[in-house]
């Protein structure tokens, strides 16, 4: 290596560490940003000024220091650059356009219905493109574009190779799609990955090293931090605790092994569970809610059901959360994490499933284990995935180590 | 950062990657390693006298270059240091002494009889530990000594907090224990995870980044290696796949949990099973091998009945390796790591146990996952744990990134 080589690599990682400073403390002084990292102050000076240059640091106003002088504060520029995060589920499809700060400027929401074929469904991803794009609300001009899907994905090529909850959904090249939609960089995640990365710029993954993240929805998944970082496995595709075994010689799931978690605990599995109990007349409250269209049933149903007092919608959430425990637990066991974030679509079920869950969770980890853990609830709403989307893109601004998409 | 500091820093980077590159690849030329690390031919021959001056590489004679000049081979001097390495398990203690280069220069085993006091199972450590201070086989001075122990323990303070294995064990600080005996660091660490780096540095984790070991035995535990490194957890408690739930209000374990793996398929389970069978004569075989004493049946009288044809014992083994395969695969599913080595005393039981284990193995992960994975034996015998105990100690050596004991 030469030494030419070596001062450049380190001013680089001066810059970033310093620019990720900014971005975390929401506004800080030069003197501070020094201190900090125990770098000499015309040093930071000199990258400052080249990132203000840059238009990605602006003044934040000014602070009285302890000596009476003026420090003047920095903070992210949010109007460097806009971003795209687009979120497809099982159930919706959500667009949103964010700054550089990952503040959401505009969103797009589209339910999907069940049968949505894999070509309407890419049409519609598209459309909601388009009205992102030319969105009134922008700041700045589009740097790139990050989508989800749940399941496994090949990042690099940009696809998502199977979806197993969106039916026909298999090798679908998303970035080839889109590019001829955008020339800009796409980015592709699975969905409870980028779940995982809004908690981690934004909730309670924030200071986090060795965090996990359960999203529990139409399917449930699961993001893993460690040290810091998306852990995404050998071949990209861990954390597919909703397959994970909770009942041996159980009931047979879509991925063709039996007693997944997925099975008992999921959205599709308890809307199943609920649609078998009106058919077997278990469930007036379920029959009324429903209308007579019993197929349509949803998980939701279930909830508003058991908060009418409805049993066999309360023994259905209840059981669901204690297999979800269960399978966290076991998780836990063998990650020994500092916290769990709870999150996902059913988690707006109520209070039944949660509690059964976390007191499930409780119960069974190990003793040790679960009194250095940290147990918390997302508060992100279900924009949670799509708002990951754009900070799987804008995060490079803030990271030359992640990989190009 | 001062530029001098930053210098001084990348020679000790460039030292580190240079003596480990030599380790690896057990013989290497100036030449070689100049081009492995880009670093230029003098740099890299500064650094290499001063490890040869430090007596941490020594000459392994010449090679031709393909120009006909004579290259010099450079190679880890064993003799630098020695290393003592201790493994204390439920039903043995190993000692080891090894040279620089892990090679075993002497070796104490004692088996631990049912209901030895802690008293008298730390003293058989300190005889143990003496009578390899004193081996005639040693090559060097003792530079320190590394101790496993099964279950939680506390690194820093040399704490080994509980093995619930060992009855009455609890919160022995082996540390001060022995730094009484022997005023050398001590390193302190849990026996699945010293059978990881036993793997990792001998074994098939060479050359693997994120792949986890199993260590199936009288109790159940693993190794986590991610991004190359023993991953430890939050709070140095990760690993505990032994009580992840494979039957959900199945047994009573001893953690206070039930339905854990180590209730159906550890060494103490297999045996409390065969003692069952031998009291309601289910098994004239297993009585037969206990000569009438059925309380000191083990697992390996059963892995003896069932190669002699005992039906009760090969579905006992059977059902055994079901169930590790079905934790396994769950841990698999959630981490998708590139290989899996399955170790441990329970593995030398014959093919039964080990064939009905990588077949549920390959059932329960999800396809793509599986696609993905090597399945590997450990090829380490029974000191597997004590060489890693060894290695937890020399690895100072060659990283300066791990904390001290």
């Amino acid at each position: 290596m030469t030494k030419v080589r070596n001062q450049q690599s380190l001013r680089a990682h001066n810059r970033i560490n310093i620019l990720n400073l900014i971005r975390e403390k929401g506004k800080i002084s030069r003197v501070d940003i020094s201190n900090q990292f125990s770098i000499d102050k015309k040093t930071v000076s000199n990258i400052v000024d080249s990132l203000i240059r840059e238009s990605l640091v602006t003044s934040a106003g000014f602070k009285e220091s302890v000596a009476g002088r003026r420090q003047e504060l920095l903070q992210i520029n949010g109007s460097h650059t806009n971003y795209i995060g687009i979120d497809l589920g099982a159930t919706h499809i959500i667009g949103i356009l964010t700054d550089l700060n990952a503040k959401t400027l505009d969103r797009v929401y589209y339910e999907i219905r069940p049968g949505l074929s894999v070509e309407l469904i890419i049409n519609q991803m598209k459309t909601i493109l388009d009205k992102l794009l030319h969105s009134k609300n922008a700041t700045a001009p589009i740097e790139s574009v990050g989508i989800c899907v749940p399941g496994f994905i090949n990042p690099k090529a940009g696809i998502s190779i199977i979806s197993e909850n969106i039916p026909g959904w298999q090798d679908v090249n998303l970035k080839e799609i889109f590019k001829r939609e955008i020339n800009k960089p796409i980015y592709l995640e699975d969905s409870s990955r980028t779940l995982g990365l809004a908690e981690k710029w934004l909730g309670h993954g924030r200071n986090q090293k060795n965090f996990i993240v359960l999203d529990l929805g139409y399917g449930i998944g699961m993001a893993i931090f460690i040290d810091g970082k998306l852990y995404t496995g050998y071949s990209y595709k861990s954390g597919e605790i909703g397959h994970t075994i909770v009942k041996v010689d159980g009931e047979k799931c879509v991925c063709g092994n039996r007693g997944c978690l997925e099975t008992v605990a999921s959205g599709k599995a308890i809307a199943k569970e609920a649609l078998r109990a009106i058919k077997e007349k278990k469930s007036e409250i379920l029959y009324g809610l429903t209308h007579g269209k019993a197929e349509s049933v949803t998980a939701q149903d279930v909830s508003i059901a058991a908060s009418m007092g409805d049993k066999f919608s309360i023994n259905l959430l209840k059981t669901a959360g204690r297999y979800v425990g269960v399978a966290l637990a076991n998780a836990v066991n063998i990650l020994n994490p500092s916290s769990v974030i709870i999150g996902g679509g059913l988690i707006k079920s109520g209070n039944i499933l949660i509690d059964s869950l976390v007191e499930s969770l409780k119960k069974n980890t190990m003793m040790g284990i679960i009194d250095d853990l940290q147990i918390h609830i997302s508060q992100l709403d279900v924009d949670g995935s799509a708002l990951g989307s754009a900070l799987l893109a804008l995060q490079h601004i803030f990271d030359f180590n992640i990989p190009a998409g």
